[in-house]
């Protein structure tokens, strides 16, 4: 399985298809709707484009790396060549009766297209609807990454939406802290070592045994006085949301 | 300033106290009203321990690190000798016409009394009734941390607000995460490569830039595929609010 198309040209199609061509697989053609994003990144690889799904050319894998609803869209038109798409929300059913081979290769990691990242350390989830090609993936997931996990849909299910909070929503919560301080002339810079150590709490403790702030010691005028402060209704509101959900955790 | 007692005895007293005798400063007293806490901090630092706020001793300096409510009902007990208070969301005020030198040295850090920390890092934000204290206090804190700011109590709550979004709410969607994998059988530890490269990815961009995930590409579709699969009502709330607000920010 030395020949492989991406189908997408979005940030995990980049990062999957750099990690890919790093190790000697062969990129073959990117497809994309939009044409010129999957020039940039056929350029970027090396390999022909297309913005018609009815060309795809010929490889021994396929690699989804699309929004689910599009996939949905696409899957009648692709042909039976093995196949994986890499979403974490995505069961792996869809490919069902449409495919010989299919499976999953979900890379548990939050990627920017301007921020290179060492695949080595992602923790790779995989799953495949026959063990051949179980066996198949596992070999191109142990060249990736040192982290090949074997897991099926549910539990990717759930182990996506841990990640949108672990990463998506935790990410949120710095871009409040940054408007926050942008407003009072404050350098975001200030919170990095707070924010770098919240999280070098999390190497042998548990997050809940390592939470602190107003909310975890129930002081209830530094919250007031912290609502009181804050004018935007949306972010008044999670602050609300949030820390009484940590106060109800410690009932 | 040599001589200093401690207010208070929880995770801000009991690192801030170690800190400071590990520079050379005496530690004279902890006051705690719980005696047994007053206790084992003064076995640590090797000095006296009252609960009672009557019986507080000689020193150049008090440092107060207690809930803000209970510095509310302490101060009118405390002799008028150089005072600083350790919150961030309290401002300098609360000492006025009480005391004659006082001030604050509020160290922007998430404190876990069982988890070392090297206050070297610790961004300590001071401010002073005169500029003579402040020089004082930022002797103190260059000697505590490479990180001495000046701020004044306005700043220093919003950045108490900011801070708490940062760790204390990132945090709890850290402990979020670890409840809903718990349940599927995933160990917490896999995300960590996800989180630690959210938070590398603060080095040189703003959150906003490298916010991901479902509700940045506004993808109802995963969207209402997790909502459904979410059970705990108030994890359900958080999820919509901010996936709401990931969007807002788009608009």
């Amino acid at each position: 399985m030395k020949n492989i198309i991406l189908i997408g040209s979005g940030n995990v199609a980049t990062h999957l298809g750099i990690a890919l061509k790093e190790r000697g697989y062969n990129i073959v053609q990117v497809y994309s709707n939009q044409v010129n994003n999957a020039k940039i990144l056929a350029n970027k690889l090396d390999c022909y484009f297309t913005d018609s799904i009815d060309k795809l050319l010929d490889a021994d894998l396929y690699v989804l790396a699309i929004k689910d609803d599009v996939t949905h869209q696409l899957l009648n038109k692709i042909p039976d060549i093995r196949i994986v798409h890499t979403s974490g929300s995505l069961g792996m059913e869809v490919f069902e009766n449409k495919f010989t081979d299919y499976g999953v290769l979900y890379p548990l990691q939050t990627f920017n297209r301007n921020i290179k990242i060492d695949f080595t350390n992602i923790p790779l989830c995989i799953e495949a609807n026959s063990t051949k090609f179980e066996n198949n993936l596992i070999k191109i997931g142990n060249q990736l990454s040192e982290k090949v996990v074997i897991m099926n849909s549910e539990q990717r299910k759930q182990l996506h939406i841990a990640a949108v909070f672990a990463c998506n929503f935790s990410n949120h919560m710095f871009s409040i802290a940054d408007t926050i301080l942008s407003k009072s002339d404050i350098e975001f810079k200030l919170l990095l070592p707070l924010i770098k150590q919240t999280v070098s709490n999390l190497t042998d403790k548990k997050p809940t045994d390592v939470q602190t702030g107003p909310a975890k010691r129930n002081d209830k005028e530094v919250i007031d006085s912290h609502l009181n402060k804050i004018t935007d209704q949306t972010v008044k509101d999670i602050y609300r949301l949030i820390s009484n959900s940590i106060i109800k955790d410690d009932d």
